[in-house]
């Protein structure tokens, strides 16, 4: 189940062809989902809610062609890792992973095992390598403490990255986590601008936001489910990546990212202090080789006074809103520790009250 | 008119008695407004519709007595003073003055005109002064080239700051502005927070926005009316500004300007390339000395790992964005040179459309 | 009296064939020098000792072919202008101005006139113009009050700007501005790399430091002369420009003005509470159309894993270095405002302790 | 060995009993030293030359009580840990642990479940933690591939911190790495301004530089050294930590990191592109309650139009300048993978250049 089989258009530009984030060609996500146990929380023992989502940019070696990056900070109370490597360089050299926050770490160290299987310089005849983990907190359904993901886990999600369709909803890094107090997790979307010379993906990764804050296409939804099913834990966190073919520089994706936080705006949250609300976004448009062979080399850049950069920006805040809703709609109810829930949306209410704000036919 | 009384209320939180940024106890609004002459551009010579508005967080001497501030740029593309003295000493010396885009210095240096009149040791026994002027382009309507504002013109608006009431909608910087291709302007609103103890004040000045973007409470009613007197130059920036009179620190600060960004991205923008879009916040909790007595002293503090933080949050967020609405309501239509006009928003059909999304009663 | 006439030479890289910012080919630099009366300070009178120096990227028309720009603020208690818009847009598209403090705001206005008069379009068919203005505090020997560089003054700086050799020390921006309690003013060198394929120039505007603080080479000289003709004025701001015909981006050219602060610290101030200490850097390697013709283009661009990087972060090292010490031994005594004097290093004790340290023969 | 051993003293401010990053009243400082195994480089085997460092702010529960902190970076091509939480929240709440690049996650996560066994509501009952891990490469001694620094050794580092003397050179995090391509590793500071008011520490992890920057006391003693057993990899990275008991906030704690780039600009290098050299500082002078029984509260703060910032800001460039001097003095020739040999810095060859350059007496 996604947004648009509710009838509602978000936005005005057209999607990619599997409103997915892998609509930007070569752009590959795999998930790893990790569901095993139920009742008390035995920390360092179960159950588990949680899992890896992992996003990588091309088909080929990350760290030997590196791609143009760049990220935002909403609210940084989170452990991202490898920001100031990306602000400093301005390109990524690994997938990215998603997680939980207290497996953000070992996801790294299991990234770093990954890139050094096929790259056994570095940190001997090369530089060393920096990996990119971003998280929310699914402690609200799954043994945190116990920081279950494993190497083998990281690996998985990394290896079965495909391109098509992604599975949203409760799986991967999405599978312990809220959305506006719903069950949320992962979402995707895609626009396509300048009649589809260029495309622009997303992918999120959904645990913030107060019932009430909610709005579906601008309408107050979530202040009419106050009474549905909430859940005591508050706002958490959102990870939210941008993938774009247009060959923007880091500074341009800089700027593609600050418009994420816009489309999150659109679906009520406030960004709460106690959130880490990262943006961040790539290009694919070129690859850096980690060994260039000349020192100056010329590449396509996209100019910014014309029509071009608006429509980008337009596309990274409609495929956010999409996104983030598409998380919402995607999920399913889950129980985890100590007998914790966090229900879906109930989709029936959903269509009631966006028949009554009349974004829909019906009621 | 202002957005209320179409009988919609912009969030959950109460506002002060004003609605306004003067119900932050202290803060004073001052406009002067300039509309003069009509017909051809000649550049240098009118149509004038242009102004300024200025912003005091006390009624004391403000070189003297500084008080903390922060700023939060979502868009740079835009001419502000002062920001790199805020951010490196986290205070505010001088007024906050709003104009027009290409005013801004002879603004800037009749600010300083006037800091110099109260304090005579500046630049000869004290440290120089950092005036803070912001702008919008309102080029539109007004002979923008020809740089109207005078020194008497900053003056009067600073001189003639009231708490109280604040004009709304086609005065001060606003005079010649839009909001999402109607014409726009000034407008400002208020919240308070744990029961009054604190209050966010908000005011901005608008100029942002292509019609189709319009969000007014979320319903997507700039697409309705897109056929509406729609002028030819597209979006512009947004000036923000958030008083507040709880005790925050400059980072704080920075912390509740980066919300206000929320509060715009609900009426609809993606913050376009061309925009300067720029937030500045700041506390009338604590007076800062230019000449501090001695190096250490005690001062109240807000508590991050509280409630209070967040309803600070949500209070910027909502203030913002009633305070765009408000100067989208408020402005009447305006011709300026060569006939251009921006026309106001039809109330009628706002209201029919609020109706329509089941906003209000009716329709 | 250039640094390297006492037979010093200070880092490892060769220098243009001018030892200047003009040794990047087309960047220009002109000075307006304002000196003017004598005796007690009447504010709004004088005396003057002040002025304004203008560097240019190229010949051409700066609004409709701009240049690769970035900044880096060390210290931010200053009135630069310009900022926000190149952290934006990456861009500069006026000359750069260097005046006193608190004519910023004029001379940003002359350059938005200067800009009007080559491009009438500005703000009526065109987006607006951001000037970039820097700044030190003259006020010691000057008027500073009095605000006395005119329009025509900033023209003339501009208009007289030439490749070629530069004046140091007392002229333009310089005339009134000290260097760690010394007479400092405008100090440019440039060094070479990759056996000249780039050039890398500084210039500077000194006005920092405390006279205990003056490294020389390295060596602890300002110790030394403690005694000698100290004024009671304190450290002030320092102003750094870099220039290269590399070809950069943006966030490179931010890599690069950071160096700018390694150069500085060389010679020994901590960069103190009451200074404005900016670099801003840009790179004459392409030009950006105002108004582009197409949304992509291909361009060059330097790649980072190669030693170029670091050869060109180690000429903006030494030539911020060799600027400073330029303005410091070129600029001589002068007398302003109540008599006020700043004294200019006395070469022979310089040559003295420079042969002390062992750093030249002789002693 | 020490530098002041040498009979030279950086600077003008006296140090504390120390000279070490503990004269900050509570600071301590643990080391757990890794070196085992000689001959060929046998990936995920050895031999092993490296360790960890932890600083810890005080000697309560630094989750329960959070301190002030900040952070800089100066070049950001390294993997630190931590900084987005720092920027946004101006707190640190861990121990701050020192280790090799790719052994960062794995001491990330060591730290984390440290901070579990004292916080068992983490994750659970409470927010989430985030741990502050800083690196140098030293794969050119070390098994770096190896990630050889278990979760036991971390929590040695910590649980053996002390106050007192702390050892340099081949200690902890400095074990296996260099200084200007002499050996280097730890190295520490401090001075007391105000009359001993207040005291700034430092402590570095150095690994970057080239031979031929070095300076001592401003003296550039590395090009005389240039064929005295020069190793092949180039320059590193640093990490500089400041601690200081003055009142300072958030925003001034990031003031007075970025004066410690200026202290190791005093020593030569040029910050290169493949280094990751990060400062941060934090200020014991207040504890942040996790869970505040109030959300406001009063706090001591330092004025900044005061003498006092000034201070402190020359006693972070000279704690730095001679905690990186000391780095090198201290540490000892080290042999490590496939014969690879880091040499002392040369004591009386040192000494011979400062009596040369006339910083002591003899020669």
């Amino acid at each position: 189940m996604r947004l648009r089989d509710f009838g509602v258009v978000p936005g005005d530009l057209p999607p990619g062809s599997n409103n997915a984030i892998t609509d930007v060609p070569g752009v590959r996500v795999g998930h790893t989902t990790l569901v095993n146990g139920d009742g008390a929380l035995m920390p360092g023992h179960g159950p588990l809610r949680t899992g890896v989502t992992a996003i990588l940019p091309h088909a080929g070696n990350l760290y030997r062609e590196k791609v143009a990056a760049a990220v935002y900070t909403l609210n940084g109370f989170g452990k991202a890792t490898g920001f100031e490597q990306i602000r400093e360089r301005g390109v990524i050299e690994t997938p990215l992973v998603l997680t939980n926050t207290l497996n953000v770490w070992r996801a790294a160290d299991a990234v770093v095992s990954y890139m050094l299987r096929d790259n056994p310089e570095i940190g001997i005849a090369a530089s060393t390598v920096g990996p990119v983990v971003l998280e929310c907190n699914d402690g609200f359904l799954n043994d945190l403490q116990g920081r279950h993901v494993s190497e083998a886990d990281v690996w998985a999600a990394i290896e079965s990255a495909a391109s098509g369709a992604v599975a949203e909803g409760c799986v991967g890094a999405g599978t312990g986590t809220a959305c506006y107090q719903f069950k949320g997790g992962i979402g995707t979307a895609s626009r396509r601008v300048h009649d589809g010379e260029f495309t622009v993906g997303a992918l999120v990764q959904t645990n913030m936001g107060l019932r009430a804050e909610l709005r579906v296409l601008g309408a107050p939804i979530g202040r009419h489910m106050l009474e549905s099913h909430m859940p005591q834990p508050g706002a958490g966190s959102v990870i939210m990546v941008l993938a774009t073919d247009a060959p923007l520089s880091a500074r341009q994706l800089r700027r593609l990212a600050t418009r994420g936080a816009l489309g999150l705006a659109r679906t009520g949250t406030v960004s709460h202090d106690q959130s880490g609300d990262f943006l961040i976004a790539f290009s694919t448009a070129r690859r850096f080789p980690h060994t260039p062979q000349t020192h100056v080399e010329t590449a396509l850049h996209l100019h910014e006074n014309t029509r071009a950069i608006d429509l980008l920006f337009q596309a990274a805040v409609e495929a956010i809103e999409e996104s983030i809703l598409n998380a919402l709609v995607a999920a399913q109810t889950m129980t985890g520790r100590d007998g914790n829930t966090l229900h879906a949306i109930p989709h029936a209410e959903l269509g009631h009250w966006l028949a009554h704000y009349r974004l829909i036919e019906g009621a």
